[in-house]
């Protein structure tokens, strides 16, 4: 099966997949073509999956489908954007078709679970890899950055922390299976000041927060809604959840759980509290790459 | 050096890269916030070049981000579209911070050239490989496609062929160096009636032309603005060129070298005449991943 026919069969499995009303031209020519409707703006965002790092290089491709595509929608998720469409790309060391069928049944799912549209993507013989650029609308000007936390804020996130890491350890389904919180950010839009995922551990993404705000953070380790059997340490600072961590004024009206863990405070960084002692984190740690 | 270091360090060197009226947000969030002007349609394409496989592995890092923006580039040119933003993908073995400084400047320069800004990336550790997703605007209705040429069109070709080829052989910095046809692109859009980059060799290319359309094509071997030095058989199945393909009713009115090199006609395949004798070239080959 030579490249060509490897693209007719993946486009046919992804042609299935949710076709949003801005595709006006999917794939097939040298762009697809896309209109934002008046009144949106666009949240474009890329994240590239390598096996052996992101995943376990004998991962079923369908799982790595599912994930690949919900680390992405989880960027979405944080901007408070609804998934629109996304461009998909594999590199693969051979030409494993049933592999890379099922690669494209997990993309299709995901995008046909959560509206976007694959307008379009790229296949090249290499190292096992995935890169995903996904596209949400959001309403002009509703949009939700790391920078709008204010000193008095009370600092959320949603879901149970640990989960992810926990699957990843028992190499559970869940690992593969993000949930990106599409309905929690959207609902956020006009109730945050500030968003963002944890996919780098909660600490080093409430760091991020709080120096695009210029403020600080402290957080109360008794009130995290840690998973059963990880440790809060642990749930503070491993990546992977793919929860929303938020800042607000007022606790905001929306479904599903969601818990306040501290609050924002003027000047820098991030102090957790353990019943009012100060942990000796003083180094907002996340996963690095490098 | 850690991984948020680096993103720093290519965010700076990014940041003096041409900055579109369209982002609203550039990077720095979960994901970049841009906008799409009333009137305007958005092209968006992707293409991942691997390491040993679309670039020697030794080559310097601002000739391969070159060679990234460019061929993807050179995409939007094919629809007729204006380069509008960009996110950039990197997977890299090393923290080799000078190689990626390289690339980023690279990547920064041909931004700034064709007016995309770089609105957003990823990092991550893996074999050496780069992905981009490139953005265009186009007037609505204006996109040039590959399935409008009819019977009787002339068929175009812009530049020389067997440049990149003859630059891949000789690893000479032609190779790196795409120049992507975006102003002709822009020219054509109320001229030609389909077109195409020739990426995967004339022939393959003519072909996807021919079949999105339901016709075929005869060309004149004669005729063909083959590179000195490049067999004309080379030059019609080699890649690499980056010239657009197209077909018209009438020779465009438009700047730069444009050659006639056949016709459209009823049925499907394309044939080549030399001297009005077919060649036996009846399989369309092109350069193929798998």
């Amino acid at each position: 099966m030579n490249e060509f026919e490897i693209i007719d069969r993946i486009t046919q499995i992804l042609g299935c997949a949710a076709r949003a009303e801005c595709v006006l031209v999917g794939p097939g020519d040298d762009a697809a073509i896309v209109s934002v409707p008046p009144g949106f703006e666009l949240a474009v965002t890329t994240d590239t999956l390598v096996a052996g790092r992101h995943f376990p290089a004998d991962a079923p491709g369908d799982l790595v489908g599912c994930r690949a595509m919900g680390v992405n929608l989880s960027d979405l998720a944080a901007m408070g954007a609804e998934p629109s469409f996304c461009v998909v790309s594999l590199t693969a060391p051979t030409a494993d078709i049933a592999w890379i069928e099922a690669y494209a049944r997990g993309i299709a799912e995901y995008a046909t679970r959560y509206g976007a549209s694959i307008v379009g993507g790229n296949i090249a013989r290499g190292p096992l890899a995935v890169s995903i650029t996904a596209h949400g609308l959001i309403p002009a000007g509703e949009r939700l950055l790391r920078s709008g936390a204010k000193a008095g804020d009370t600092v959320f996130v949603s879901g149970t922390l640990g989960v992810g890491h926990a699957a990843l350890l028992a190499n559970d389904l869940r690992f593969y299976r993000v949930e990106p919180r599409i309905d929690l950010g959207q609902a956020l839009r006009r109730s945050a000041s500030a968003a963002i995922d944890i996919s780098d551990g909660l600490l080093a993404d409430l760091s991020h927060i709080c120096r695009a705000s210029g403020v600080g953070a402290r957080l109360t380790l008794e009130t995290m809604p840690v998973a059963e059997g990880v440790e809060p340490e642990t749930a503070l600072t491993c990546g992977d959840d793919y929860e929303l961590l938020f800042t607000a004024s007022e606790p905001p009206d929306v479904d599903g759980p969601i818990t306040a863990i501290g609050e924002i405070v003027k000047g820098d960084g991030v102090a957790v509290l353990d019943r009012g002692r100060v942990l000796p984190m003083d180094k907002a740690t996340g996963y690095q790459h490098f």
